[in-house]
């Protein structure tokens, strides 16, 4: 059963969750990591709110990342009318967004988000309310057990609150992340995504709280055990340039593709925040492709037809 | 006066062009360069035509670049209806494009295109036409003699044709190249570029077949002999840092906000010769500026303040 939680602090304990959510997480890639710390950048809104941007960079595993809260509101304009199709007087948004990027190519990169939306009416009351979110694993070399532990992981998360949540938020996350312009090869390995969850009479607020604190919190133990265990494999410069390769297409996908980030871009979102998810070093050569067969082919082959790994 | 050219052989005369300036560009290049050729991947289109893509690698000079042309035509879609705003029955286009990024952060990385674009009625008669082009250079640090030797060139070559071209050109290409989502920084300084120019009585096809020959032609005048002066400059790991963080801008320029290669990407182009124009090796760090004064800060001034260069 969720939590009862009271309409009036709705927004307060959503914060709360994320910035404990944000703190938990850096402490936990800050061990992971044992060199290198976080360091945070506060931002404020001209047009209303800020954020906290938290980026780690030339650590003992990460080489770059960005673990980001931001809590923004305003008027409705007419770019938001036109662009997100959006209806109201005022909105507020608030969520968690992390991209962290390893040195070592035997630990994959990974992306977060989970985000609370509200619409109010002229008046100030609520018009509507809707929750995203999802994590999805990015790695270079493909070692099946790790991949099944990340997607059990939030196989297990989701059954704690629905149990047909996460066939649809895996499916949809296959969807999402890929690089249409590529003969559709996704950007990685998936994970979940959920997006424009409204709540219900049978899918309270308090429902969506609980998915986002078992997804969010979650994080930590999906992703930390595959650090712990590759950060210390070796690795030679053909393993490293093959990372930098698959890198690019996770820059394609981010710049021509994701709609945070093109939205972002497009409406004076704080640039910094956003492109810190583009890797830090990146290659991009003519027509490259994988030898057939090789280590590198197997990655690139599962990026191009997703399975279930649960 | 222009060179008189038969309404019936316009199509043909500038294929012509097209192709000759592919091989006098690729042969220049190739002598600057004194290692590496280019190697050349021809391509068929489903729906009709296709190119001849030229790629060079790993020179002496030239670390990635590509010279392609493509004569390409098909029915209008209504694809094209409504995200080029074309009206028309069937189409032909085509042109050459170029961008060559030197290994050397003291050569400049230099991109052209030029191209003509048909539009038929049903009965196969011409409906419209029109012409577009031009050169930009994109160094990274600032030589104020070799960014004036370019521009110059350029007017030159712009004025044997019509005085009020290079002015008008060379604003135009200022107000293009720009990463709208970076405070108006333009990717380099510039040069001309001009588009959607329909022959008119004053202004007849053979005038814009003079304009794309003398600026065409004229790439080789305004770029080796600016790497010629650089090739075997001397330079330092945190040279080749800065040539790297701008590449990542010259990457963010071209997925996010460049019209052909994003109508390109959506529109089921061919890819590999599309995105020949990223990078090699890019990196992208949170929130880097260089220290003022410094000559990075120099050139990072000259791309957000547009000069008169002659």
């Amino acid at each position: 059963m969720p939590e009862a939680i009271s309409e009036n602090t709705v927004k307060e304990d959503w914060i709360s969750f994320i910035h404990d959510l944000q703190n938990k997480i850096c402490a936990a890639l800050e061990a992971s990591d044992g060199k290198a710390v976080f360091v945070e950048d506060k931002w404020e809104r001209p047009e209303g709110g800020g954020g906290k941007t938290r980026v780690i960079a030339n650590g003992n595993v990460f080489e770059k990342g960005g673990v980001n809260t931001s809590i923004v509101y305003g008027e409705v304009t007419p770019m938001m009318r036109s662009q997100l199709k959006i209806d109201g007087h005022s909105w507020f948004a608030c969520g968690l967004s992390l991209v962290i990027h390893p040195y070592n190519p035997f630990v994959p990169t990974v992306h977060c988000n989970y985000r609370m939306f509200e619409l109010y009416n002229e008046d100030g009351s609520l018009a509507d309310r809707w929750f995203g979110g999802g994590t999805d694993i990015t790695p270079y070399y493909l070692d099946e057990a790790d991949v099944t532990h990340f997607h059990r992981t939030y196989k297990n998360a989701c059954d704690q609150v629905d149990p047909s949540f996460f066939p649809a938020f895996k499916e949809h996350c296959d969807q999402y992340f890929v690089n249409w312009h590529r003969n559709e090869e996704r950007r990685g390995l998936g994970g979940i995504f959920y997006d424009y969850q409204r709540p219900s009479e049978d899918k309270p607020v308090a429902l969506w709280f609980d998915l986002a604190r078992a997804c969010g919190y979650g994080f930590i133990d999906a992703y930390i055990p595959i650090v712990e265990k590759n950060k210390n494999a070796g690795f030679t410069p053909a393993n490293k340039h093959w990372q930098e390769i698959r890198r690019g297409r996770y820059t394609e996908f981010n710049l021509v593709h994701d709609r945070g980030t093109i939205f972002g871009l497009k409406t004076n979102g704080r640039i910094e925040s956003i492109l810190m998810s583009l890797p830090p070093t990146v290659r991009f050569e003519y027509n490259y492709y994988p030898e057939p067969g090789s280590e590198e082919d197997k990655l690139f082959q599962a990026c191009l037809h997703p399975r279930d790994w649960v």
